[in-house]
């Protein structure tokens, strides 16, 4: 019984002569990676090789190569997937890894968000309008001074407040006494104002840190989690995910960007399939320079149709200003969570002012 | 009392008008991640926001860019220093980590290879000629096949044979199944020669899987391991590092290519840094396209007295051919160890044989 193969779509620089070749090369290397007369075994040749499934050309000198691999190459296990879909060839320069479709059972297997879009539109009780974000910032403060800025955002209403992604367990905020002060915080500005907004502390380090710190979280009665999948690795981010259940999972795509994987394939599809509710990324116009197709489709990777796997919400981030609202529900939709931190926190004393203006007009949006 | 800064160098695409905003965003975007104004704390200003050093012209449009990152942002956590030095800005793609020097406290806290270059020439009995390793391949063959392609390697004397990254926990060699037959068959065939060959088995997964298999390696008497570092998470690999305290470790580059990270900085220093004892590369001319240089910088990154951490050993891979041993040795020196898998395999009934060409021709060059 053959099992199906996982076609996984590379972007090759290239040309027409040595096109082929190339793209054998690349199937040999995401497969067996050894000269095929090093291979006794007709069997290895049937199932494990991997296969060169279509060649297009999709500009002069660049070409969309399919290879249908093995699934017996890699269980469902994230870093193996990971590592056989690109370990070798992320060290080529003229191949990204640009799209893949998975087998069935490697959905089933992984699971996808727990709680998902409609998740956390039930928690926070917003079955329709957009919903917002923001980002306890700079690195530095102590525990007070974060969860005083988080009893002013949660006060003007944000849905979600993340540690800043670059906050992890330093001396001048350390994970529990930070964990404890700005979920007090937050509870406290839920209190007052009927809110429900959530709080994202940023979980890092080795797996045992992170459950350590999952530990914390649960104890605080907290209700999110922030991880960077890249920086602790795949497959301790999906074992977190697991652990987490019922707690909403923020993806940061720290250290992703850089990997010559496709944005909407890496943090759109990937991060979902992982177990990521929430997929933060580089919002076009901003501090980085993804395109609007490249967010759209990232948004679109996360929330469409997709087996049986809950969406993930889509969540542009990096210098949006409060000014762009309209026109990024607009191009979104509003199926999405729009973050604002450092433009947010530079109101200052007028944080929850300008935090209530933030979440006004993504509820106004949604009015019109 | 200012702790010393970590000195980070990047290699910037920019031109002369726009290349001190861009330096001064980097700092801002490696530390505090906001904007300025949006600080209200001078001590954060002075004490975690990151500072330009130094602005240097490389080539036209092309600028390095020295940027002091205070230590307090990044304790002694691999997977957080990681995220300071490059976590978001690896996304922007004008923009490469080229470089890093780390306060002493940092070698310290990580204690860099564990066995090192002369831990290993201690333990081979091979005090001056360069060393050989060969692999396991092609995945998809079962334990019983590859022992008996790993008998036949030991007894063509090679030091160290490691599976090939792609063979990690699959139903057609389960780790468990193959750690044993592997490890009983370099056993026996160092028996039979007096030889002393290791074996490096692929540890892979989560955290609580690559101690699992570190279990069964020390329970089957196995002497290394191998294991993806940018697969796992950095703080992941630091722990099993730990954790395998008499083993030699042996770190691949899955995954690590595409980082937008200089080789010889990943590969070389901070794989190093953080325990590898052997770190593989692609060697130029090969499969892969690493220039001379950037091979030459690796194997000196490496190598070279760095604090009191051990060296590690350089292991060019990918693709090297027999006739190309001399050449290799007069380029690198003997203090290095050359890897040839798939073209030794080749060699197939021969295997034994071709190994021993292979060990031959290292040790005699250590006799002109």
């Amino acid at each position: 019984m053959t099992e199906p193969r996982i076609l996984a779509t590379y972007h090759i620089t290239s040309d027409a002569h040595h096109i082929e070749q190339r793209a054998l090369g690349l199937a040999i290397e995401q497969s067996v990676e050894c000269p095929l007369d090093a291979i006794n075994d007709p069997a290895i040749l049937d199932n494990i090789l991997g296969r060169v499934e279509d060649i297009a050309e999709l500009a002069p000198g660049r070409y969309a190569v399919q290879i249908g691999l093995a699934a017996a190459t890699a269980p469902a296990e994230p870093g193996q997937l990971l590592n056989m879909l690109f370990g070798n060839s992320s060290i080529q320069p003229d191949i990204a890894l640009a799209d893949i479709a998975l087998p069935n059972s490697y959905l089933e297997a992984f699971g996808g968000p727990r709680v998902g879009l409609a998740g956390l539109r039930a928690r926070l009780g917003a079955p329709q309008r957009a919903l917002t974000a923001s980002a306890l910032k700079p690195q530095g403060l102590s525990p007070d001074a974060l969860a005083s800025l988080a009893h002013r955002l949660a006060s003007g209403g944000v849905d979600l407040i993340k540690d800043d992604h670059g906050i992890a367990d330093q001396a001048f905020s350390p994970f529990a006494a930070r964990a404890a002060a700005v979920g007090r915080a937050v509870r406290d500005a839920n209190a007052k104002t009927g809110g429900r907004t959530l709080y994202a502390p940023h979980v890092s380090g080795t797996l045992d840190d992170m459950r350590r710190q999952l530990g914390i979280i649960r104890n605080e009665g907290i209700g999110a989690l922030l991880v960077a999948p890249m920086i602790v690795g795949l497959a301790n981010f999906h074992a977190i995910v697991n652990e987490a259940a019922g707690l909403v999972v923020v993806a940061h795509p720290a250290m992703a960007g850089a990997a010559r994987i496709a944005p909407p394939l890496l943090l759109g599809r990937l991060f979902r399939l992982f177990g990521a509710d929430i997929t933060v990324f580089p919002n076009f116009g901003g501090r980085f320079a993804y395109s609007t197709d490249t967010c759209l489709e990232l948004a679109r990777a996360a929330r469409q149709p997709w087996g049986e796997l809950n969406a993930c919400i889509p969540t542009p981030a990096g210098g949006i200003m409060l000014h762009r609202v309209n026109e990024l529900l607009q191009f979104y939709g509003q199926d999405v969570m729009l973050l604002i931190g450092g433009s947010l926190l530079a109101a200052r004393e007028q944080l929850t002012e300008q935090a209530s203006r933030f979440v006004n007009k993504v509820a106004d949006y949604g009015q019109r």
